[in-house]
């Protein structure tokens, strides 16, 4: 494909993505298709020789298409948002086009240095301590991982790695794999999957904490299991704070911050989803006590308007993370090493996309204003369907509404919801997804895309009206 | 950004990108900014109203440019190469759009059904054996990493769980933690860095083999390693095989397979680079004995056109991987559950983007032939390079050239050669980086932009004689 050519397919491209996304209300929310349906649509090899471009643009309709749960329509209200912008499109364009690997500060000095001015401009928008933020001159900074996943497990290397080294430090004797089988982590109960899978991963304990009525992880819990763990000879070094589990519940910040502190354990505090929020002065409550954590991540791309993978995690001693990463071949080292960050050894991958650009683009092109506008539209829409839950009295909330999710059911057993779930996702119109807590079924509804409107929450719920009164017709 | 403004947008980026690319040979290589350039170029703050699209867009050239290394300029000789295509830019637009995190199958249908046939095909040009295809209707196939660093610890953590598990079958008592102690897990000392980070990552102990003086790792080294560990009552079972490591030698793959074989170790084959080149039969000897390993990763990001990040891997046993990884809430469960792969349980992250797009956009435009092209063409390139190097005197080559890299130095001590490399480096018309083997500094000129034609090699070369001559005089 020439320059022309490249032209002209973009034109293309950009007419298809505007269509899409204008006449996203169109569509079906979740695709009719069964497992396998992909592959009798397409030819069993790779072609010999290139196809036309006409042929691959027709093929988006007829292959992909029908395949597609679209993320983006204002009917999904499932899991929590991912965001889709145009400003992202744009600077993704240009990190492919650039295309370098930004694993050293002198494969692209800009890769490098973009991120570390743009996420000291994002973690001010949010609030964060300046301890967190590389202009502050201290060892703190930010760094953008692909997925909280990735910061979860990031963080918890780093914080055994610190532990261990600790412990050897004081006494030489001991063996790491002695240190490392002792090491015990804590989340609460509610905490995201990807921290029990990070203790996995790690091959150290996770000890799960029971959460409270509201779901809440509260000091007193933490500091009752560490102190049971100390007494069996175990090692706490670790505990991941959850800042809006899967029902939007918040972990207690300050509590923990000052139990981690107690007994020098790592926090790090999960804010995938709820730390957008942070943009607005009103929802800060939910951070008080931030300054305790060693950690802090929470992704742009779920609810702050760039384009998935951009997962912004802050540390207050970078140091930490490159100790535990930090394996260097000469033909990865330069010159100009320290004076910069050197993001490989921040990360589990070695190579890097050029990520900054998406949050400068998007950053630019809303401004602070624009970020704090889609946050308080966002809350108010998930109120607006809250308010709908309240009035009908069939209805139950699991939990008051705090920022963009809504928890809910009907006042009937598992059965009775489950049915009402299945009943909704098959009729195609909008999409939920459930949760179960001790026992409980319920359907969690999400305001996510950008483009939803009042009307919008008013047709989900009229379709929830519906669905609800087959169900209930039935049982 | 409303949607004509995005298409005006699209325009100007897509203007731009095709400017940057036809005109990156007057660009200097390597930019001569020092750290700390950006920071001063950009406001202290995030704008608090949107700016400007027109002052995004010239913001490019004024804060970006400067500090960019040109990885696509054809006289971009370093590390080895990242891929840069306009079909690849098409798809991650349609990604971006589509915007959908592909966790399960449910959570996008087309987004891991395409990747399933996707996989097969790239498998299939690459003459991998049915066992490693989805097609196969076996237990195996493909999935997209982001990296190779990820693939070789995603493999060591599926290696390790699995012989965790049959240990522990044999002998329940025994504690997971006393296994993860004994288990000791094998790579050439020219194994990337990569390697021995993720055996540094998920807590095992890693023992370096010595390559011969070819550089390649061969059966009996292993073998004897294996015994040794035995002795001492460790446990081997994880064997990572380099194809091209940073000298761009191979290691015996038939002779390692049947030595992990006779031992039950897992052996995962590291091809980042060398994979791409099986595309052409001609060069499928340098993976003779594929057959014998349980997992196999490439980076078509590398050599095969597919922009960054597209690390393929494949398994013959995808169980391996799902025992490894499988940790599933609720709102994680759907109806359709294990009749299609649920890529979450194949990786690190949670959430993953739409790669597969950027396969099948660039496998259709390029076709078979011309990968094959592209593949000979650099090829070619480097035996030019090569033969410049042979028939000068002063000059020597660290191994023949296999592909697209040529390791060289002067017949003179490692001091020179370092001021060699220097020199080039400060004039900024090439870059190259160095490597060192057992005492030995020599550069590595590798073929990387897909631009790169014949004069542009000569030019290198004419560049290698200019500061040649400088260094002499100066030594």
């Amino acid at each position: 494909m020439d320059e022309e050519q490249f032209k002209a397919a973009s034109r293309d491209m950009t007419e298809y993505i505007t269509n899409y996304i204008t006449n996203i209300r169109d569509r079906r929310v979740l695709p009719e298709v069964e497992p396998g349906y992909l592959r009798p649509l397409l030819p069993d090899h790779a072609p010999d020789t290139p196809d036309e471009w006409s042929d691959v643009m027709a093929d988006i309709e007829r292959v992909i298409m029908p395949g597609v749960t679209h993320w983006h329509s204002p009917q999904f209200h499932a899991y929590y948002p991912t965001a889709n912008t145009y400003p992202s499109i744009l600077a993704d364009m240009l990190s492919d086009a650039i295309g370098c690997i930004g694993f050293t500060w002198i494969s692209s000095p800009a890769c490098t240095e973009l991120e570390v001015v743009m996420m000291d401009w994002l973690g001010e928008l949010l609030g964060l301590p300046q301890q967190f933020l590389a202009s502050s001159g201290g060892k703190g900074g930010g760094v953008i991982q692909g997925t909280a996943s990735e910061a979860s497990l990031v963080a918890l290397l780093a914080a055994k790695t610190k532990m261990v080294n600790k412990l050897k430090e004081k006494k030489p004797d001991l063996l790491k794999d002695t240190i490392t089988s002792k090491l015990i982590a804590y989340a609460s109960d509610q905490a995201h999957s990807s921290v029990e899978r990070a203790g996995l991963l790690a091959g150290v304990k996770m000890r799960q904490v029971v959460s409270n009525d509201e779901f809440a992880m509260r000091g007193p819990a933490l500091r009752h299991a560490i102190q049971q763990d100390l007494k069996l000879g175990l090692i706490p070094f670790f505990e991941v704070l959850t800042m809006a589990t899967s029902v939007c519940s918040f972990d207690n910040l300050r509590e923990l911050g000052e139990v981690t502190q107690e007994f020098d354990l790592w926090l790090h505090v999960d804010a995938a989803y709820a730390g957008a929020a942070m943009v607005c002065e009103e929802y800060r409550y939910l951070m008080d006590g931030v300054e305790l954590a060693q950690s802090f991540n929470f992704n742009p791309h779920k609810w702050l308007l760039v384009t998935f993978d951009c997962s912004a995690m802050w540390v207050k001693n970078a140091n930490d993370l490159v100790d535990a990463f930090n394996v260097d071949p000469l033909y990865l080292k330069h010159d100009k090493q320290g004076l910069a960050p050197d993001y490989r050894h921040w990360q589990i991958p070695l190579g890097r996309r050029f990520r900054s650009l998406k949050l400068w683009f998007v950053m630019r092109l809303y401004g602070k204003q624009g970020f704090q506008a889609h946050i308080r539209k966002q809350i108010g829409l998930a109120h607006q369907f809250e308010d709908y839950v309240k009035a009908d009295q069939r209805f139950e909330l699991i939990l008051p509404v705090t920022l963009g999710l809504v928890c809910f059911r009907l006042k009937k057993n598992n059965e009775v919801n489950e049915a009402l779930l299945k009943n909704i996702n098959s009729d195609g119109v909008m999409h939920l997804v459930p949760s179960k807590i001790r026992g409980t079924f319920f359907l969690r509804f999400c305001v996510c895309s950008e483009l939803t409107e009042t009307y919008d929450i008013e047709k989900s719920w009229q379709e929830v009206l519906k669905q609800t009164q087959r169900v209930l017709q039935q049982n």
